[in-house]
């Protein structure tokens, strides 16, 4: 979905290069010719299709880039560049479960360099006035059910947390208010984005689109909420997740030293081996390369707010005031004040 | 519900006074006869029938709290005293349209002296083993209802808010940060009290329950979120609302001094008099009568926190850590000391 | 300080009605004639001289705005209303030691018709320049030392929420954890003020002023931080002090059910008459007239902000960044687009 | 300071591997000789000195734990292990000036093997009873000057930002009110840390002590609001930063694919390589090895908590509350029920 996108303030037919926004450069008869560049794309590398989207909603004036369409991943012309993450240096020379997470996380630039794409796998295709709907459709969704994504991701915190006072020689249940504020917070993110679909409305294609004030309003959450999830889990954790001094697996491992660092290691009835690996989970988790994404990844907080700004009936809420204090008079903006004052 | 509950660390069975706990008095063919008192009763002034609750989960020796019946308001034997809050006395000399809210609110102590209830209106009577589980339908229900309460208390402030900047004479507009703000946490309670509906079950009886997790999650917000949208309007409205110097509505209309007032009053393209109605709405709403009720109004956020900890999987989400890191070691609470250590 | 004020889009000379700022309107020989309102002023009651500063910085087109004089309270030509807060009704019917507090809270309007001040008692008088100075050098030193202010009322807060976890009938050792939060937060706006005081810097006149960018950020926490401890002496102090279901003295003492009701608030090992003062403190001091002032008192945090705004020296931060990466590209606000695009 | 603690239940005499803590294992008439592990100390690789102090505060059966002296880095017996943090993969095959930071941050293990220290550099050999004092007196001044240090990088964090929104095309200031939030947190824990030190006493010894109350206050913030300002950053400086997108500098100037990357990276007026350079960086800050060290640094907020509750007059507090209700009667904890009940 996310363009390059090129200088922010310019649309994209006013861009100098027209290469930051994946745009239709040529339309054939039996298919279209695409050219440009979509920006921090996840699981580009395990799929076998790439669906694409327009990056917001377009005027006629950019008609070529309202489009919609589907292209093999391995497709003549896309090449997929996978972005640098922190740990991801460590992730390559450490043996398999002692770093995470083994599967990988991936997230790339997508660079079509005049890619041909035939019809019957293009949905949209310069139509610029259904754009707004189908950023909107997607983005209701979307925002949604990244929910219940960071939900997942903050029960694993949850356990990981639980796990690490119990590997550092401690109980769990001093840090049960703790761990209790971290499943509230989870909770809402889901039962919100629960919430938004059930007040959702069915489309007469049959589509069902989640409510866009609740939607959106979460998307605001989702950039707080897991932030706070990660704090505790820290807190809870101790130095040894937060402070950046795990020891590498290799001098962990080390035949002079490393059965030191393994005694240090050992601190409750677990192996030391098991704190290791916990904490480096939990460090992972809240400061590594599994941190990214709950702030930006389905679109800024702030575009959030603009829907919600936009889907808050303001002056309804006036009139609220208004009757509860049987006021006739119009409370309106003030005027503006004449030019030339 | 609430009863007056005494020494909170005893049982019903062991209170020095008995009176503290609504409790079944004695039974006899045709009915009961019950005592005691409930406290913190809304709404009873404008009810017809009351409808009584068990106030909490009771065991085997308190079989006679374990009670739910139904009685008129007006039955002989039972004494309402509504309670004194901040700024009733303004209410009762002010005249309808200056204060709010003119219909008032309700809050009372109801106390039960001997009175007969006929077994026809009696549907609970000494069965404790049910008791927890009344309390638990009913509290997952209300605290699923109460983010829609307070949500509409706080769309009111909202519109009271953006009426305030107008009536302080100047646009909403600089402000629009905090009311899209405030915006948000009201449909985060309403939102996430739909999504505890939307996951919850229905009962054999037919009867549908809200999702605890979800619904008690909900409560920990419910005790929160309200506190920072009436402290965001107060932001945006100003002292006149906030510093306690709203003059009385006999000195606003004082024959010597009240026309002065009025002229400090005006402030924008409104009347001075909509502006004093909106300053007493706002106050009214974040300083005074208007506050009370979403901290502990259906129970405490404590009593929730301890429904979520109960709710919360913690052991499973050890196991997802666990899992993904491929640790086998079963990760377990210390052993306790040996006794005498 | 503050002035009425009247529309707050126009500057003095502006206003349609001149009363709502206060203002020199005649110069004689051996003193000024100054007529207006000043609005929220706080102890005039309790006090025998009366210091008026202009209520914010002036221009030359509003030099008679630009006034500081000193007059006796009960000078020919001042009227003071007492403002009607909560509880106010309450205060007056309750016996002395059951309703908080027995001196008083004053807060109130002066208007000032035609106040004759001698020239000795005028420190300010058109000098419209140094206005913003004198509102500068005031304010600064004020929001350093609020923040002691209302750490003094979290105090109370502190102390009343342990007795009300006792006078409930429970220890207050499961609260701990939001008792030590509301300490912390006590301390921040006082151990902050220190900090500006400490960071100011003494003027030739040997006046002493606190360091601005520190002292209006302490507005900024003033702003929010009491809020939450309130919020948490509510949450530990139970729905007796939150819900608005205190009864009032008269039925407390009532000679048909006032003994009943005593029975009811007796919870723990204190007596009824124990509980029901501190849980009126603590109701007085969370919701009702002990609420107001931390908010605009002393100025707006969107005031406070804007200083804030002021002596933060972004660019120079953007150096930091840009050295780090050993960036010499200068890097600046975008290029205003030209007229006409 | 810090040791690797082994089973935080036991103390020191108690652990089955005594390694965990460094103590003194060989009192000789010239000097000591130590053994045992420290834990995240940082800044080792770039010091000529270490200087160990105790870990915490010890009883007399632990008197070998009671020490403070000096050793050179590079002393025989001593191993000091660099921790493996988040991106010092990226640290090392990146060329400088493309990576943060050049200079590298450095946290370590320190293995002492049975390390010989002369008399002349040992301060603390044994007693015991002092551990706690100078427990107290380090952290104390620790935790308030910890406060200007996560300061000092929040201003980076600050500059980092605004110098984002200007590369990606943008003016600073629609995120000013962002800005100005993130300004007045780094303002808070620097003016607190400034205020402990005002409110300090001078000890007898001519050293003077930060006031403990204020400065573990301060590093309760301290492991909160960098947070946040953190937080802050990523939502102004959009997903570049923060969805972890970012490609390597490799890629970036791959012979074939990096000229596109390069186009796609430029948005504003700066070139390309600068908003690569302030994305690293800020990605850095705010997701990778930037990050840690403000939440467990220089000891746990729990552990400041427990100097918060031990420093707060809670009973004094109670006072206030009774003597403002005019209350004679003694609110204590309740008495402890009998055993057997």
């Amino acid at each position: 979905m996310t363009d390059a996108k090129g200088n922010r303030k310019l649309k994209p037919s006013q861009q100098p290069d027209p290469f930051t926004i994946v745009r239709i450069v040529e339309k054939r008869e039996d298919g279209i010719v695409i050219s440009g560049a979509k920006a921090m794309i996840c699981g580009t590398a395990s799929s076998n299709e790439i669906f694409l989207l327009p990056g917001t909603a377009y005027g006629s004036d950019d008609e070529d880039c309202a489009l919609a369409c589907v292209v093999p991943r391995d497709i003549e012309g896309l090449t997929v560049v996978e972005a640098r993450g922190p740990s991801d240096g460590r992730d390559l020379d450490t043996p398999s479960g002692y770093e995470v997470p083994e599967t990988g996380v991936t997230q790339g630039w997508l660079l079509f360099e005049d890619v041909f794409v035939p019809n019957e796998r293009v949905f949209l295709c310069g139509e610029a006035k259904y754009t707004g709907k189908v950023v909107g459709y997607f983005s209701a969704n979307y925002r949604a059910c990244i929910g219940a994504c960071v939900t997942g991701q903050g029960d694993v915190m949850v356990g990981a947390a639980t796990a690490m006072a119990r590997v550092n020689g401690l109980s769990a249940k001093p840090f049960m208010a703790k761990l209790i504020d971290m499943s509230v917070k989870n909770q809402t993110t889901f039962g919100m984005g629960v919430g938004a679909c059930a007040l959702g409305k069915s489309h007469p294609s049959g589509s069902y689109f989640a409510d866009e004030l609740t939607a959106h309003s979460n998307k605001v959450l989702v950039a707080t909420l897991p932030y706070e999830v990660k704090r505790q889990a820290q807190d809870i954790s101790g130095g040894i997740v937060e402070t950046g001094c795990m020891p590498s697996h290799k001098d962990f491992t080390n035949s002079e030293y490393g059965e030191l660092l393994q005694r240090c290691l050992k601190a409750g009835e677990c192996s030391s081996e098991t704190r290791f690996k916990i904490a480096r989970l939990t460090e992972w988790l809240t400061i590594g390369g599994g941190v990214p994404g709950c702030m930006h990844g389905g679109g800024s907080p702030d575009g959030a707010k603009l829907v919600v700004r936009f889907k808050t009936p303001f002056e309804e809420y006036v009139q609220y005031a208004q009757k509860i204090m049987g006021i006739d008079e119009k409370i309106s903006e003030p005027t503006p004040a004449e030019k030339g004052n």
